[in-house]
């Protein structure tokens, strides 16, 4: 296959090494920030999926460099804030049989995609593995929780065709398997990421932490009842009849194994980078606000994680 | 006149060293981990209120060592979550001319005291000076806002007495005057309080910058609203017509000359102390409580710091 990677972050460089050790032709797009330390020497992963390098086929700054190739996939794995601007940078690249792969965290990626392209172009995924960059090129892949899972939300792909990128992927070592309920799947992760990552990142405290005071199980509680009567209003399908159901599950399967785990917002707030609340907690009020519904827990937590970042900036 | 204060913070060692300064009889209690350090050598005070020290007449543990002295006044000094304890270790002491002065945080405390004992021994107060302990025995006046106000909420004790109390105060060099809305008064600073000081915790950050973000002020403005319907619910007369009144002096007034301040929660949770937020947010959640309102923005905030405290322990 002819795959280009679109953000060559952790995430982007495991797709780009293992798939292109894996037989396959692979591009990239980077930062112009990070053009010059990527693109003479291989990229590389360690980690779960073995350790491995690979030279691309090519890493470009400026996609029009790009035009003439025959893409059959393109993966977006920039930061959710950053789509709208890569799904336009890729535009012209997309060719009859180029397919989107969107590779991101959060609410709204889809959404914004489907508005700059045919939605028959786009394929979901939830991903659920963790990598870090230990240098620019440089990942390692440190949790794996369960396969990628691909799909078409409104099934506007025939199956074979996800399924044989599927196969491409499990074949480069990247467990990956296809849903008609991609959509719903994606939530479930998205309800854990607002639960736990914006109160791990103000509290400054792992997933553990957070679930054994009364006082934070009390806020992840309303914050996902708020998701699930926001979601109902949308006629969003969740994966779960009721809230509870879901924060048994939560509490008894989903945060023992990561209790020690600190929260990507907890690092990006660290270092001084913008955090996913946007398509986490914050998309949440601007889906309640569309039905004018209150979310006030919500809405405070977005509000905090989003003064954080700017009081960095001002410090 | 014969005085005991109980609790040789930095407030009660200001109040403590002025008074016995200026020629009264002054007793104090203090916990036993301070008492070594503080029984035979003079308390201290510096900065606004001038460079003074003084030998108190006693420092005792346990009060009933001062059961015989005919008290004209026992001014309460301890932190807010401590009332209840102070008021029932001090209740033997009050002889048929004592009366007991709350100089303290926050609301509750006037309400705890008169569930112990008589509402016609008890003055409120409203202190908007602060003061900081240097080392034990020794604290600095370090801003000065106003001058106390005291009154009896229910107008249960003559002005002749309040006045006469308030003279002992002046000429020690404390500026005081009674009012009869002392209790209108003291929720104003409750109101600065709870917009300002859990925030300014959480975020870390000084009261300037909560006035700048909107996103501060949004969450502040909405602390206000929620105090102000609480308040009504509960038939508590606030000194403001409406909330957004209150707001506009909040931020043109009030702000303005505290905006490089830091708030004693942010403090208290550097250094591992119990906060007062029980008898600020935290207060309010209860009264929206007995009301059946909502107040999730302070109810939120108040579990925040509740978290915060606990975090310091486990880690």
């Amino acid at each position: 296959m002819n795959i280009l990677i679109c953000g060559l972050g952790a995430l982007g460089i495991v797709f780009a090494v293992a798939l292109k050790f894996a037989g396959n032709s692979v591009f990239g797009i980077t930062k112009e920030k990070y053009f010059e330390s990527l693109k003479n020497k291989p990229l590389k992963i360690k980690g779960l999926f073995g350790q491995k390098e690979a030279f691309l086929d090519g890493i470009y700054v400026k996609p029009q460099e790009l035009i003439d190739l025959n893409l059959d996939l393109i993966i977006v794995s920039v930061k959710s804030y950053d789509t709208e601007k890569a799904i336009n940078q890729i535009k012209p690249l997309i060719g009859e049989n180029t397919l989107i792969l969107l590779a991101q965290n959060g609410y709204g990626n889809y959404e914004i995609a489907g508005s700059i392209v045919d939605k028959r172009k786009i394929i979901l995924s939830r991903i659920i593995f963790g990598a870090k960059i230990n240098e620019i090129g440089f990942a390692e892949v440190t949790v794996f929780a369960d396969d990628i899972v691909i799909g078409q939300p409104d099934n506007l792909i025939p199956s074979e065709k996800l399924i044989e990128i599927s196969h491409v992927f499990n074949k480069s070592g990247i467990p990956t398997r296809v849903s008609n309920d991609v959509y719903a799947i994606l939530w479930d992760k998205i309800l854990y990421n607002c639960a736990l990552n914006p109160l791990g990142a103000i509290l400054e405290c792992n997933y553990g932490s957070l679930a054994e005071m009364e006082e934070t199980r009390f806020l992840m509680n309303q914050i996902v009842y708020e998701i699930f009567n926001v979601a109902k209003a949308n006629e969003i399908k969740l994966n779960w009849p009721n809230a509870d159901d879901y924060l048994k599950f939560f509490y008894e399967k989903l945060v023992p194994p990561t209790a020690m785990h600190f929260p990507s917002m907890y690092y990006d707030l660290k270092n001084g980078k913008k955090t996913e609340i946007d398509s986490l907690n914050g998309a949440i009020v601007n889906l309640a606000k569309q039905k004018i519904i209150s979310v006030p827990i919500n809405e405070t937590i977005t509000k905090l994680i989003r003064a954080k970042e700017k009081l960095f900036y001002k410090n």
